[in-house]
């Protein structure tokens, strides 16, 4: 395990230490989270955007030459699919028959609604490929800048020699404090905690967006997380909208702004882990306005 | 000001921001901080080592084609020199004549013993090309992965995109703490105290050197910081000598690995910022005892 500064160092130091700059190809999720195609792309990766559906990342359309797979298969971001277990064995495969690497990013695992989590990629992984990506920033607070990657044995060498290269490491009583913070039970009470809090909200959510939203929008049912994705119907245009929210001091984002191809859906994303059923409230009844007056 | 994860960050910054790959010929005092080195060479830069003398970096010696000047004016690291006026001008007209730009490691300046720090280089600075990196390991702890560039203005958007791509910020409530402590003078009255200490050992050391090693080892004379360098007479390995104190739980530091190109001279590093005066005191005592069976 590399201790990281958050999940934004473990991507840099996993794109310094596995990318020929101008070479490598590293298939990424489309849509996805865009600061991690930032690294990598600052890296000299060559990004090659694969499509997902509600089953995942569709593996069938990786690049044959792909040399690293991103993906999120726990909760894709934002779309909100969990892999099922199929497309994970086809990845998997894929990925050895490629002489591919796999970085897993599970920057929500923690947080599932129908049941346990659903066991990690890295977990069913028989050929030292897979990266798992784990943070704090969401099972704790984003300003710990605390995460870490379990990688293989293989690649640590050259992984300490980059994250040595950046910044020696995290600084010591933070991540001493976050250990006694796990070993003494607090972080499975804290999250534990918390799952309830955020499955309140997303059922409220959920129901109002179900409720009277229907017209323009269609939720895209997920089990995880601490957001909810929600297609738009013909006509709405999400970007305008998240605009006009802004005006208003309401932070909405479209969904086409997490594209790195060309955008396929168009909709909105809607956060609930800083916002309060309250500011929810709020903010549904600051977008049925703008929605009815489009 | 850029809020960096101590100095070895703002390196990397520095190297990502400035250095185009292949291309940027970055010039590094000989010797020098090694690590500061691998951050450049990292980001693909040209480097070219310029020799030191009593004065500082010989100015003369730079490389016409240099784009990046790397040094400690303060305090060279690890020889020890205070880099004169007429240097430091000369500097800053040879790089305003050449198009480059200056970084200046102010790694220990908190720490002078004669008088009030030598004002930095990037005082003088007239034409915003010097990039002033600072950091709290030395005057605080080097747990706290905290340091600072004061950039210039031209420079920071670049700086802040490849912060925002490393890991988006340092810890917010170590920055916060240490805000405050600074604010609330802390800082300033734990620098006066450790300067006291740190100029108690220095000289204890000095004299023990001076006294009991003049067969072996002549120490650099200098005004700051928590090492000393000492030249040693011809015959005197000593790279055999620290790996034979290293045994005996002893670090010591051949001058010879903090070289980029041919070492020049041989020598040993002695810091004293960890090892109070009966540990150095033991230290000596072992050194004696290994230089006497050469």
């Amino acid at each position: 395990v590399l201790v990281t500064a958050g999940a934004q160092q473990a991507f840099d130091i996993l794109a310094r230490s596995l990318v020929r700059p101008g070479e490598t190809v590293v298939a990424i999720e489309d849509p996805g989270y865009p600061p991690m195609r930032v690294a990598f792309a600052a890296a000299g990766a060559r990004l090659v955007p694969v499509p997902v559906d509600q089953e995942g990342l569709i593996v069938e359309q990786l690049p044959s030459d792909a040399g690293v797979i991103c993906l999120c298969p726990s909760h894709q971001f934002p779309l909100g699919a969990s892999m099922t277990m199929a497309r994970r064995r086809a990845l998997l495969e894929f990925a050895h028959r490629h002489g591919a690497v796999v970085i897993e990013d599970d920057y929500d695992g923690e947080f599932r609604y129908d049941g346990n989590p659903l066991e990690a990629l890295h977990a069913a992984d028989r050929h030292d490929l897979v990266f798992y990506v784990g943070t704090f920033s969401k099972s704790m607070l984003p300003a710990l800048r605390l995460g870490f990657v379990v990688a293989p044995a293989w690649a640590l060498p050259a992984m300490i020699a980059v994250k040595n290269c950046l910044d020696w490491h995290c600084p010591s009583w933070v991540q001493a404090g976050v250990a006694e913070f796990i070993a003494a039970g607090h972080l499975t009470r804290h999250v534990r905690r918390m799952r309830n809090v955020y499955r309140g909200r997303r059922q409220f959510l959920m129901k109002a967006l179900t409720q009277n939203f229907g017209r323009w929008l269609s939720p895209i049912p997920s089990s995880y997380g601490m957001h909810l994705a929600a297609i738009a119907k013909p006509g709405v245009d999400c970007d305008l909208l998240a605009q006009a929210l802004a005006r208003r001091n309401i932070r909405i984002h479209s969904l086409r702004r997490f594209y790195f191809g060309q955008p396929i859906e168009n909709g909105l994303i809607f956060g609930y882990g800083a916002a309060d059923q309250q500011q929810l409230e709020q903010g549904l009844v600051a977008l049925h306005d703008e929605l009815g007056s489009l």
